[in-house]
């Protein structure tokens, strides 16, 4: 079968190399020989051992009636999507590792690749190599999941992770991200949420089966968090995370990325480093936890790789996904309940009686430092909260971070 | 579709009740209702609302057509390997959470079903409700992988998790886990490993494609654990866990069930309680794990009633799984390379001579209690290590844990 790769980038040459290194054992899964026939790229690879594969004219894949699958790697919503559906549409399954494609465009390809009896499938587009997408549609079909929650991006849990065990800042730890390439120049995309805001929303799609815009979802990222919020997060048996999640509640539906503290027992609380993990809840199966690189050219790549040999495997036969057009209606954020861990200037002589008129019961915490009083409000809805600590006017803030006790 | 339940015990009425709880979406994802038509067991349920579907003749199920799919639910090999044989006969799909039935006859009944253009499913015979069996099968496609470990029962994970947190014995503890009902009467399935055996070589089998055969697997159960070596254990940073393993290592494929020592910061040491984890090490996507509740009515039955999902989605379509009659020739576990934590009776100045005319250079550990002498040796073959601890001679070995660093 031949294969198509779009991009030369960190993905697509990771691609070419599972595909080399793994051939053997790859060919015998796939029930044939698997040959990369062409790579996209606009820019030059003389050197390549592959040269003779790379074109620029992406008409020469299309036209190609040999190539079944194209393997896209390109990134970003333009072309890739021009490229994905031009493909679909001439029967040759894509797969993909772009989040932004499958989180704006998913359901829509989704319908094309059906009607044109081949598969759009996305593994690599969420959580790197872990196995997440095909569990949602082929394993956890007996349930019906009721919270899907993740640490869905590595950039972020790194930072984190070294904030919370070297007592560093969070520029400090970005700039030596940076220099290790775990984030990105601009690192807007990472730090702020954006990426985990893509991921959860293809996730909450998947186990709703309905469309989860990402624009809708309430993200907020870690640039916020100081390292003496980890300080106190660890000696009250916490860890913070950056989470992306959606829950079906007696209320609705929410959904969100945001820092969260969880207690050290929490099964995502131990993923540490640039791993990933997604957790998910179903009505009979309880928690189920994923776990692995979420990022890196060789791990993203053996999930498309896993993609690929999957679309071998079903010629000609659409994979059932539920993903409808259907946009799934989230209930705005401020109503979600709960709980907020809060640090503000001053002490308990200043504060107390102000904190407890505005918030009622309240649990305090020992402040680590000087002029902080720290306290733990009780759940309620995030509006109320926010609310209440309006009406401390004059008395500073200085954080506040969600809690899932 | 018409299903056949056979034995109405606690996973087989899980089976029931999740096909019931969730009866509209496994409607929409099998793409046609599922019903169950019988339930075979020897009992009588005569106050059972399904009391109209019990049959306790097996070949009423096997004679009728309209009967697509058989669930697997009476444990042990017989009569449930010659019911399910005789239903893949037929061309009935068959699914199963039966272990002991896949360990000991997994490669034939799937080429039975093979043969006879229907399934041999069996994800919930391993880790309760985690997928596991699946992403082997259909996920980690893309990767050689070189290691399969797990904590593969909940049980001993259990007791291990209260010794380790209560400061009990196993003894103590073994009752409670009898009393809330968590351990059999007879606990030796579960204690001496031979539970997580089976599953280890269903594991195993299934990432090699080849057979393993579990009586050909090292195995060790946790009944000499001392609630002194889970102080040992914490005081180093590590954990203890009841671990299955095969590695494909320099000198051959490694197979074992025991208890060993993990450094706290390994994915499996904060499976806790009653959770499974297996953790799957891929020569590209590197380290995956899966993990959720080992074991329950629901969890078991969700992964029951998923595979009924597929079978449904695959009638006349064998799904391909890679495991032949093969054996795969298991090094002899004597020559696989350890680190043993080591408890002696004496102190140093009675043994500190004595340990290392036996064993040259070792790590010396503080002892926590009196008349103990603690050390942690260099990597090295098994069969050596225990040549070694044979030259202390008079030397009282209170206790010896594989470790791993």
């Amino acid at each position: 079968m031949k294969v198509a790769v779009l991009g030369y980038g960190t993905v697509g040459s990771g691609v070419v190399e599972v595909l080399m290194t793994n051939q053997e054992s790859i060919e015998k899964k796939a029930g044939e020989r698997l040959e990369v026939k062409y790579i996209l790229d606009l820019r030059d690879f003389d050197e390549s051992p592959f040269k003779d594969k790379f074109v620029k004219d992406i008409n020469v894949i299309l036209e190609d009636e040999e190539v079944k699958v194209v393997a896209e790697a390109l990134g970003g919503v333009e072309p890739a999507y021009t490229f994905v559906k031009g493909a679909l549409l001439k029967g040759k399954s894509v797969v993909t590792s772009n989040k932004e494609l499958v989180a704006t465009h998913g359901p829509e390809l989704l319908e094309v690749a059906k009607n044109n009896q081949c598969n759009f499938l996305f593994e690599a587009s969420v959580g790197g190599g872990i196995p997440i997408i095909r569990p949602l549609n082929n394993a956890l079909t007996a349930d019906e999941i009721y919270e899907i929650t993740g640490i869905l991006n590595g950039t972020t849990n790194f930072i984190l992770t070294k904030m919370k065990t070297e007592g560093r800042s969070f520029e400090d730890v970005l700039k030596e991200a940076q220099e290790l390439g775990y984030a990105e120049r601009n690192p807007e995309a990472d730090v702020e949420g954006h990426d985990a805001c893509r991921k959860i929303a293809i996730l909450a799609s998947l186990a709703l089966g309905e469309h989860v815009d990402y624009k809708e979802i309430f993200t907020n990222g870690i640039t916020q968090i100081q390292k003496e919020d980890m300080d106190y997060a660890t000696s009250l048996g916490y860890s913070v995370k950056l989470l992306g999640s959606c829950k079906r509640t007696d209320d609705g539906i929410y959904a969100s990325v945001q820092p969260t503290m969880i207690p050290q027992n929490h099964p995502l609380a131990n993923v540490e480093d640039v791993f990933n993990a997604v957790l998910v809840k179903g009505n009979m199966v309880g928690d189920v936890m994923f776990y692995g690189r979420g990022a890196g050219k060789l791990p993203t790549a053996s999930a498309v790789v896993a993609d690929i040999i999957d679309a071998a495997k079903h010629k000609q036969t659409n994979i059932m996904c539920f993903w409808s057009r259907e946009k799934v209606a989230l209930e705005p954020y401020e109503g979600c309940k709960a709980t907020y861990f809060v640090r503000l200037k001053g002490n308990a002589v200043s504060n107390e009686q102000r904190v407890q008129e505005a918030f009622g019961k309240v649990e305090c915490i020992t402040p680590l430092k000087e002029d902080e009083y720290v306290f733990i409000t009780e759940r309620a809805p995030i509006q109320e909260l926010e609310e209440k600590l309006n009406n401390l006017k004059d008395i500073e803030v200085i954080s506040k971070i969600y809690m899932e006790k």
